[in-house]
């Protein structure tokens, strides 16, 4: 150093320089040893996962045994106890019922679907689910000509002259060339959540829609649709892809295809239903929370198995885990499943309005929602005054859970969780491959087979791994 | 830099310091640039495979059509025929067979396997799969008592006293908490390859060997072995982990159990056959060659959809994709599919040596081996007297695959392709998520209707998409 002079500008950028990166070097090395004793202990709550795991059986009997749960249903009831009991076995510090009312939306009787008196394929049915939320035809069905629609404007430009006394058939699918699968979903899903009223705005009398999927095959994925109560309320089905493909052909080689619909679907009055909660208490912090949860009802149609019976079996799992490692938190770990995320969301809703209640702060909440499929990592979100700084934080340790394919993104969470956004602490969805997912959702496809036990189990190990690092380093 | 003082020491290392980040951040520019048309290129084949792909099609006819292909069977020479007349569909500049000589064993009747007489359970089977290789049973079969082993050591200590007349049973699982599955295989299939001749040499008469398989089911998983011929040549047969759990069950309670096997397969004499070979010539330097390939033979079990259909028929789409988008490649393009992987290497073997004899430098060789799952990435390897400088170069552009969820590592690359290495080019290995694979490899759940349509078409992709870079920047 003794040819440092203060009056050399350049010298004094370049010792500027070097301090930085001496500064750099010492904190690296800091956080190298910390990241040893972090990646044992994450190693261990691998190891933990995948030789003694229990979110598999668990999601064999909620899948076997009680089977799908849609809000209100004997289903949703028997899992709410079903899970209660299974969380009782833990050794938590407390486990309980959150009550919350909730929709009670029944199918009724299977709908039916049926291109009638095509010219050159007779009468024949599509494959189809009523949406959720949809009214009902009247008891002798409804039958109309079909006018198919891609896009919106294709839709306000027919107009009512062309639209009035039809049935809508959007026949958009799912992109493709999208990598990431569910924005592929998030770029045709507005023809199911929307579809009904912008129709019955130009005096449409039914809706039927492609299934969101992008295979093509005979299953039709139901979903929730919307009302805006302006307009009336038509009955919406979807159909399977190969469905579409087949009535579309039928209106390009005969000009036009007469439907009927009868579907027994109905609102019946809400319900008492819960959530279900435990948690471990924090030994330092115990009114900030870590939150780590999926949805407990699913759709009435298969077993719920990856949405989202995967979730929640991995998010007890994650509980079990830690505990049976013997880890004591700093902050409170909550697992929660909610009730009523896909036709209400009123779970959510009153899970965030409770914990405002309380003044319990959420410090993180990570939801597993996209599946029991093999993990690619976590994407997070939060109140844009804090995000930048929370994100910045936790990539610092990304790298240890590079070993295990997971990688760190900005990005939306989880439906659940969302309403806990106001609250300023960081949101995270769990990331598993996305390819099959939409192969099944909201089908009857959706059963337990398709889940594989080693890919469930890394999703709960990756779940603690990061409920460990979010717990230890805060915030 | 009217400060700059070349007698200030400080300053000339601050001086360099300057001019490389700048160089740098030239050469950052100009990658950038040339990233921009390299990620649009790159963009064309994602979306041409995922929208007009042929290796889903192309796959459905070879495991439903032709099924499984075991060298010297009526299968794999239906196999070269068919892919041999598709590849000539493509419009390549040629398309050949290149004749090899490969074994010829035939299972024979299904095989026997039985615990004889247990005090508890009585006489029940086994689900077994003779081991690939395997010498049969006289025809009346070979009953003995059976003694468990779990490691090399275990069986060394037994010796000859404890071993001689018995039938021995190699009982050590994959290990489950491995993250990459093949990993776990290569820690336990010492067992199957080995066990024969090392159990022989202390004259055991039998050998049974627990699946290869992180699943507890009733599927027996084949696979090769390797006779020592200075020992006996035992009949070996892999028994499913279920089976594996129950017979070490009855030695638990029981303290012994008889087996009695009964297995019909031979070896016959050895028949031509061919690796099939299409390619798209280089216009700047025609002999330097790159290859993508799999392997087209299969075990006789299943369709052998995974192994190794997937690789076949994402190796043929790679050169369809690049004909269709209108590349031009300046090194010769090869799409390889090699026969006799899993029983000899003839094909890999053969391949190398007349790549030798008529001096084709091998730039690069891309194997796709390890099933037609979700793409992770691509490992490398090479001499090490090169290896080093081409990482560093295919890395600069690993960035372009990152949105496609591809990472480069080292390791490993394929069986067909590793006799090239000499040649001193790039050896890769196509990685997808390995979870699945070990549940369903070398057994009669390897069928079409588990491969997901879009996880095969983007592994062809992201194979096309690395074949492009190599072919553009070279090594």
């Amino acid at each position: 150093m003794k040819n440092f002079r203060p009056n050399c500008f350049f010298a004094q950028i370049c010792a500027f320089t070097l301090i930085v990166v001496f500064t750099l070097h010492v904190k690296l090395s800091a956080q190298t040893t910390q990241n040893g004793a972090d990646a044992a202990f994450i190693r261990k709550i691998y190891d933990q996962a995948l030789t003694d795991g229990r979110c598999y059986p668990w999601l064999e009997h909620l899948c076997l045994n009680i089977g799908h749960r849609l809000s209100g249903s004997v289903g949703a009831a028997q899992a709410v106890q079903w899970t209660r009991s299974m969380l009782d076995t833990l050794g938590l510090d407390s486990v309980w019922l959150q009550p919350v009312m909730v929709p009670h939306w029944v199918r009724g009787e299977a709908e039916q679907v049926r291109v009638v008196g095509s010219k050159k394929h007779g009468t024949f049915t599509l494959s189809a689910l009523a949406l959720g939320g949809s009214v009902g035809t009247p008891a002798q069905g409804i039958s109309a000509e079909v006018v198919e629609v891609k896009s919106w404007e294709e839709l306000d430009n027919l107009g009512e002259r062309a639209i009035r006394g039809k049935i809508i058939f959007y026949n958009r699918p799912m992109d493709a060339t999208k990598i990431r699968t569910f924005e592929a979903y998030g770029g045709a899903v507005d023809q199911r959540v929307h579809g009904a009223s912008r129709a019955a705005k130009y005096g449409a009398v039914g809706v039927l829609v492609r299934s969101m999927s992008l295979r093509l095959d005979d299953f039709p994925h139901t979903g929730t649709l919307l009302y805006d109560s302006t307009h009336a309320l038509l009955p919406a089905v979807a159909i399977s892809t190969l469905a579409a493909e087949k009535l579309s052909q039928v209106l390009k080689e005969e000009g036009k295809a007469l439907v009927s619909m009868k579907m027994n679907c109905k609102m019946l009055p809400e319900v008492l239903s819960y959530n279900v909660v435990g948690e471990i208490r924090g030994s330092e912090r115990p009114n900030d929370i870590i939150v780590v949860g999926g949805h407990l009802d699913s759709w009435d149609a298969g077993h719920g198995a990856h949405d989202d019976g995967a979730g929640c079996t991995q998010s007890m799992d994650v509980l079990r885990i830690l505990k049976q490692l013997g880890y004591r938190p700093r902050h409170t770990i909550r697992c929660v499943l909610f009730m009523n995320e896909e036709n209400g969301l009123r779970g959510g809703k009153k899970y965030a309005e409770e914990a405002a209640r309380k003044g319990e702060f959420h410090l993180a909440a990570i939801e597993s929602d996209a599946g029991g499929f093999t993990p690619r990592g976590f994407s997070f979100e939060g109140d844009e005054s804090v995000f930048g700084k929370f994100f910045e934080k936790i990539s610092a340790y990304q790298n240890l859970l590079e070993p295990y394919g997971l990688k760190f993104t900005k990005g939306g969470s989880g439906a659940d969780i969302s309403p806990l956004k106001s609250m300023k602490g960081l949101l995270s969805g769990y990331q598993p491959d996305s390819q099959r997912y939409f192969d099944l959702h909201h089908t009857a496809d959706d059963t337990f087979d398709k889940v594989n036990k080693r890919e469930l189990e890394l999703g709960a190990a990756s779940m603690a791994a990061l409920v460990y690092l979010l717990d230890k380093y805060g915030l």
